[in-house]
């Protein structure tokens, strides 16, 4: 019933690409959505790419290139002249697709591009959508939206509505404004459909509506519509007029995008690369994570030197290092990963940052209780060193009291600043934790071995 | 323009409750969405909510159950009596809802609640859902849908969706059936409204309409509404009748869900927990993983102290202890979330196994080389010790290529077997490559100074 890209079919349309067999191509084409003519262009090379593209009526064409994950467009783009991106492309295209190609162009390609669209109105619409911050609400909308006068008849909108739909690929609410295209309220296409004859819009629409600000981050918009179950919301300017509209599809792509980032972070990995990228890419987006790992690592290194003197004699201090480092860094991921996802979920809570350190702390002393008894225990019985003994339990109690403390405030505090909290989960602190817990740990097995 | 809670507003509120002031609580109560009610149930002791509950229309208190979050309506619907919930939420909310409300009841309670369910229909199509197994199409659908015939007028479609329609929120699209009520297709409301008078439904129906099985999981559900950008998708049975829906706000959940739950795995915690909750709860879900790497540091432990004797001579091994460690728990975590990520964003791509190992060989050579290198510079410049200095780069090498590979190889074998790939992502995983590279590493320490 879908599609399903597989190596067969990808062989069959490269030989039918090599024969330049427009008829046949075009034909494979036809019965395909375009996102399954996306997919299959991450596998095509940028000449039989443009071939399939050429191909291609313009809706579909540009369906597909709106498709595109933003590097495949932007190298593709490159191929072509701004006759062609504007013409076969931009021309059928949502305003807020069209303005995402665009914004991604080279500027003065951009100029060009526009220059060519033929349709003066969707180019206005389009030099307006990129004077906004493509992270806000004003980036993600589109122009095209459908809207009724509040003081029309039921008659006159259905009529309106009609004129305005055909240049519209779906409609799920229609907006009702004012003279002064101040945002009245809106109307389901079930309102319309079971309205009666001779009605008044303003008898039958919504005035509650949920609507966003322009500049209202898109992190914020697409948790308001998960929160609130929207498939649409209107966007107004500073004084309330309507200027646009968002989709649903455009804030799961947020959402997405922003769940992917916090995973990236989190797995020490500094570009949004995917298992089929090719080899240059994956490194690069692995190697500068590493290379802080490496550097905390040489620290470390310096660290366990200082006590060179104290490992000579009491070699066995040297067993328990692994296990201090390795749960001063979970109990701290774990701890500034829980901040992050209720921060992105919005589910932070009402606590202040003190009644959360408070609350953090008390899971910190039962956690640390638990895991220095236990290793307490397992010491007692196969350990000959009281020293190394209560050591390891002592600083694995301090390690775990102190990695979560730290992994918890240093995303609050992040946020504060509006620093992306995720950057807390990342190797850097992970790393910090490392050093400290090995630190605690040589410093107490220095005394103790003193002492006992 | 949105509620935003705060603990000024929650302590008004508890104020209120204390009072027992039915008419200012109700009146806050009104202009709130079910989803803000929700919300506030969060901070609310149980007998708070109920008191609050109690006071909501039935429309509106179904709502807000449906909002709440599964732990949180368990738990409140242990207060309640079967008359209760079946009068007062389950008659009121659609069936998917009220189907999962159901299921997550205690056995004897579920058919009790379901005798108390006046309106029969309702009854049995919640007997209906309740026989899917939930992380499938067929536990999401709601069986709230909206049918013509493929042979009506216009005309009679109209009147048969204006009479439809009363009993369903949101109407997206009319889905079209013939006698057998075998799905034919799709109509959009936009359709329908620029239809002109006296066309049949079969000369303006959308054929070509993604439908999905009922046993299809979840997940995949999501990605294909994702990937197509579906506000909702009609559910058929093995032969083709349709037999429900399944609406975007369902999807985005179960969106959120999974990534939720990869989340949760690469971070440590084993349930789904939020800054908010109870320091109990927190503690549960942080605990096993810290278990986890308890035990692995203990057999870390082990392997280092096979080599004491080695470290008692030459006690400068023990300095890069933590960056081997620590270099092959990083280098596993970003080869195995790469695969993680991909197979659930279905970005993946064609390549074989053998190909993705063969790669994933690339990039740790690359990495592998680069880090090496360094750490040999940093170590001919500072290090006194040969030996250790080769020791070092070596095992470091050895240790990226090991990572890597196990990283890559793990999840994709997991996911053959249909076992959560993410698992590979966990402290498990990173473990074991802890203890790897230290074995690693102290066997080539060992060797290296016995020879220079």
């Amino acid at each position: 019933m879908h599609f399903e890209l597989s190596k067969e079919y990808l062989d069959t349309l490269l030989n039918i690409i090599q024969k330049k067999d427009n008829e046949k191509a075009k034909k494979l084409m036809d019965v395909l959505h375009a996102a399954d003519i996306a997919e299959i262009y991450n596998e095509l090379s940028i000449e039989d790419a443009k071939f399939i593209f050429l191909l291609l009526e313009g809706e579909k064409a540009a369906d597909v290139l709106a498709e595109l994950e933003d590097d495949d467009r932007e190298r593709f783009m490159k191929v072509l002249s701004s006759e062609v991106i504007a013409g076969r492309f931009i021309e059928h295209m949502d305003s807020d697709d069209a303005a995402d190609v665009i914004a991604d162009l080279p500027e003065n390609k951009q100029e060009e591009v526009l220059k060519h669209i033929a349709d003066i109105e969707h180019a206005g619409d389009i030099v307006d959508l990129l004077s906004y911050d493509e992270d806000t609400a004003g980036g993600l909308m589109g122009k095209e939206l459908i809207t009724v006068q509040l003081n029309a008849t039921l008659r006159e909108a259905i009529e309106e509505i009609r004129c305005q739909a055909n240049e519209i690929d779906e409609v799920y609410y229609v907006y009702v404004i004012d003279n002064e295209t101040i945002l009245q309220g809106a109307l389901s296409l079930k309102r319309l459909l079971l309205a009666k004859e001779g009605m008044l819009i303003k008898d039958i629409y919504i005035e509650d509506v949920i609507a966003v600000k322009t500049d209202m981050p898109a992190e914020e918009v697409a948790n308001l519509a998960d929160k609130y179950g929207l498939v649409a919301l209107p966007v107004v300017d500073s004084i309330g007029r309507l200027v646009g509209r968002i989709t649903i599809d455009d804030l799961v792509d947020v959402m997405r995008e922003e769940s992917d980032k916090d995973y990236q972070m989190i797995s020490g990995i500094s570009e949004d690369v995917e298992a089929s990228d090719n080899v240059w890419l994956l490194t690069r987006a692995r190697i500068p994570w590493l290379l802080v790992g490496l550097v905390g690592g040489i620290f470390g290194a310096q660290v366990i030197g200082i006590f060179e003197v104290d490992l000579a004699k009491h070699a066995a201090m040297a067993f328990f290092i692994p296990l201090i480092a390795a749960m001063g860094g979970n109990v701290g991921v774990q701890s500034s990963s829980i901040v992050v996802q209720s921060i992105a979920n919005n589910t932070i809570g009402i606590e202040s940052t003190f009644q959360k350190i408070l609350k953090e702390l008390s899971v910190a002393l039962i956690n640390g209780l638990i895991l220095s008894a236990l290793i307490l225990g397992y010491n007692l019985i196969f350990s000959n060193s009281l020293a190394l003994t209560f050591t390891v339990s002592i600083a694995l109690f301090v390690v775990v009291l102190f990695a979560s403390i730290f992994g918890t405030f240093v995303p609050l505090i992040l946020n504060k600043y509006k620093i992306d909290p995720a950057l807390a989960t990342g190797p850097f602190i992970t790393t910090v934790n490392d050093i400290f817990g090995l630190f605690i740990y040589l410093t107490i097995g220095a005394m103790m071995y003193a002492i006992i």
